[in-house]
């Protein structure tokens, strides 16, 4: 017999990896709510008029598309059919594509539910995307995004408001990480500076390697990438940029001086530090120029979120944008937005071995009897236990111990009700602590006090 | 502009919707777990292989079928083209459809990880399913199903359990439900015992309607179905079955006699009938032998359950079945199955104005300033209030009074906390009651404790 098997790049989750899955989905949510944002969820397809040309010709191509119903091959041109022309032919076929970010989703939403939506709209939304990217490590077909976004509001409150509240995720995580800000007008007003906008990309990246190769390696790179001299003596001060947030920002604005946007940027920045200095954050926020995320889309702040002491990417990241719905034909509404890694963040947890025990268990207690005697003997209790609110199993036939215990085992319950002759002569059962292996002659009562 | 859309049969689920339909997710969660049942999530896309044929040729044709991706015309033959056969087609452009139920992808889990599962396997999944059905009121083409299943036991307890978590879940709802209960091999004794066993579903199709029409109008149509009059005659007591459920158990007792496969399941249905008669439930639980779901499927034990005094059809229901990953290969996996129609209990809850209070609110408390002053001032207080666990939100401007309480208004805020400068001198804020209209002037720390 061959097992079957899923689609490459597709999970099966199993009890304990949902355990911990909703553990985090349930932090993040609490998170969410407690700063007033609201949930939403869009279709799981999207017509493909929504999706196609939003995410560049590469995002088109990783678009799961979904066959039209029905006889679909039976208007086609058999000039159609020979030139196999996939990518024609795909757009005859499938009108309907699986939504490959929440972005666009909600776009559309704030567009179509216009009249009903009260602005600022602050809404949250936790559903799976789907991108048929190749699979590798840690890269999936489907998975699951975390996003918060304020539209129809360029409040900057709302910037120093995500920041507050990614540290709130992260101190509940339980582990800290380090809360990088950048800010796309200043990015622009450096390219504006050295009068080379198209380089503001290359620029980051060549800044980024700094700590690795010296001022001597980012002056030879981006001599490389077409700067000349003076391009990069004027970019000095920016490349060598130290110091604490407010030191950094009053050097840019030295060295920015007189850059409409850069000054615009750095005035946006001091107004978000001021805000999160007055917070009660734990978390280190630092501003950082070489974070380039999503240039082409953030018009504002921009966020990214690394785990400090863990070798690992950016583990949530987002930003301020001032056009979400203008693809849809709705200009001018700003906002701003956090996605949260939620599979590196199970990946940071599972290595720091951070998940709590409670993220860790489902059914609290078990009754295992031995004979059928025994299983009238607990139903009562079974059904006692669990309007106390414990979960509560009963093993369902008389089978011998081992058996018995090996279920509690396997499925992780830390209390075992074990009921024999003697246990039921006395109207008790034995409560035995997986964790400690101490074994107590209990009444349910007592047991539903222990376990609460 | 014109507004952009969604797939027909598709929904989006707006800010006040999410909080109803996850109030229902969280009843039925709770009582899942409860009852020591185990989340698994499955991929929405599984491998057509999965899941061709096991809907019957209609159920094949209602499946979302996925395009490989890449060039998926370039390897067409001429002559596979121009025949424009679609179903043949579709088989060498698709290996991926959307799951069509929970059940399928259930089996195949089970057989896939039947190393890693510890048998009896009590899982539940809440997922979305997606069927190209046409669409019409109440059926979408995208919904969810709540399923509980246990596999690899075929303990009658189970069944008990199923019936208890039933009546639970529906006591939480706070809406009365008749669960009707049958047992398919009691069914097949009927149609042993007229030696019709072709007949059964057309059998309780006409019984179903006595109510309606009498035992002449049932006698008529049966035998308009090919029912004999000694048939008929046998059939009577099973037709004019009354009495409460010993009585009838009794009545088929005597009516079925001698026929091996009846009286196993009259065995069954006492013995579920005598657990759930020891529990607590509250809900009517009554033996309906007109009840025929899945009868190509189930093969003991079939559960139905309906709202009281409401006009809908069945808002949940199962059964045990005997060979569910048969399909894959794995034989002599009972199992028992219950399903709970989220979108149906919805429409009850709403018909009947039962969603509490508190599936209905998002945000507690919002600030309204009306100068910059006022929202540093409210700023530290914000935080406080969300710190203590108060969804908390701020007006992000110092809009007009009017624009910041239709805000409120609108997102269903229940406090008001409004910053003046008389507030701001005394060193508190008023608070609004929104619901009673009631105004007090008041400190933070008092209102915290007010809301908690």
């Amino acid at each position: 017999m061959t097992k079957p098997g899923i689609p490459k790049g597709t999970r099966d989750f199993s009890p304990a990896e949902m355990a911990k899955r909703n553990y985090i989905f349930g932090v993040i949510r609490s998170v969410f709510e407690n700063y007033g944002f609201r949930q939403i969820e869009t279709p799981s397809m999207e017509n493909l008029s929504t999706l196609m040309g939003k995410y560049g010709e590469e995002g088109d191509k990783l678009l799961f598309k979904i066959l039209n119903s029905g006889d679909w091959a039976h208007d086609l041109q058999d000039e159609e059919l020979l030139g196999r022309n996939s990518i024609r032919l795909t757009n005859r076929i499938s009108e309907k594509g699986l939504r490959y970010d929440l972005t666009v989703p909600f776009a559309r939403y704030v567009v179509q539910h216009r009249d009903e939506v009260t602005f600022p709209f602050k809404r949250y939304q936790i559903q799976p995307v789907w991108r048929a990217d190749r699979p590798q490590k840690g890269r999936y077909r489907e998975f699951f995004q975390c996003d918060a976004d304020v539209v129809g509001s360029d409040s900057l409150l709302y910037e120093a408001e995500m920041i507050e509240m990614i540290d709130q995720a992260f101190r509940k995580f339980g582990f800290p990480v380090t809360i990088k800000v950048n800010n796309r007008k200043i990015l622009a007003g450096i390219a504006e500076l050295i009068d080379a906008a198209e380089k503001i990309v290359e620029i980051t990246v060549a800044i980024d390697k700094l700590d690795k190769i010296g001022m001597e390696g980012v002056t030879k790179e981006l001599a490389e990438r077409g700067l000349s001299d003076g391009q990069i003596e004027k970019l000095k001060p920016v490349i060598l940029l130290q110091g604490n947030n407010q030191e950094k920002i009053a050097s840019l604005r030295e060295t920015l001086k007189g850059i409409t946007i850069a000054e615009k940027g750095l005035d946006e920045m001091e107004f978000v530090m001021k805000c999160v200095g007055e917070s009660d954050i734990e978390n280190k926020v630092e501003i950082d120029l070489t974070l380039a995320r999503g240039l082409n889309y953030y018009t504002g702040t921009i966020l990214e979120v690394k785990a400090d002491n863990v070798e690992m990417g950016s583990i949530s990241g987002g930003g301020r944008y001032d056009n979400l719905t203008g693809i849809f034909g709705m200009e001018g509404v700003s906002g701003v937005g956090f996605s949260f890694g939620a599979d590196r963040i199970y990946d940071v947890l599972t290595m720091l071995n951070l998940f709590p025990e409670e993220a860790q268990r489902g059914t609290k207690l078990i009754f295992l009897a031995f004979d059928q005697k025994g299983i009238e003997y607990s139903l009562p209790m079974v059904r006692k236990a669990r309007r106390a609110g414990i979960a509560t199993e009963i093993y369902p036939e008389p089978a011998k111990m081992k058996k018995q215990m090996t279920y509690a085992n396997n499925n992780n319950i830390p209390f075992v009700a074990i009921v024999g002759d003697n246990e039921m002569a006395e109207g008790k059962v034995m409560l035995k602590n997986m964790v400690s292996g101490e074994q107590t002659l209990m009444t349910i009562e007592e047991i539903i006090d222990k376990i609460l």
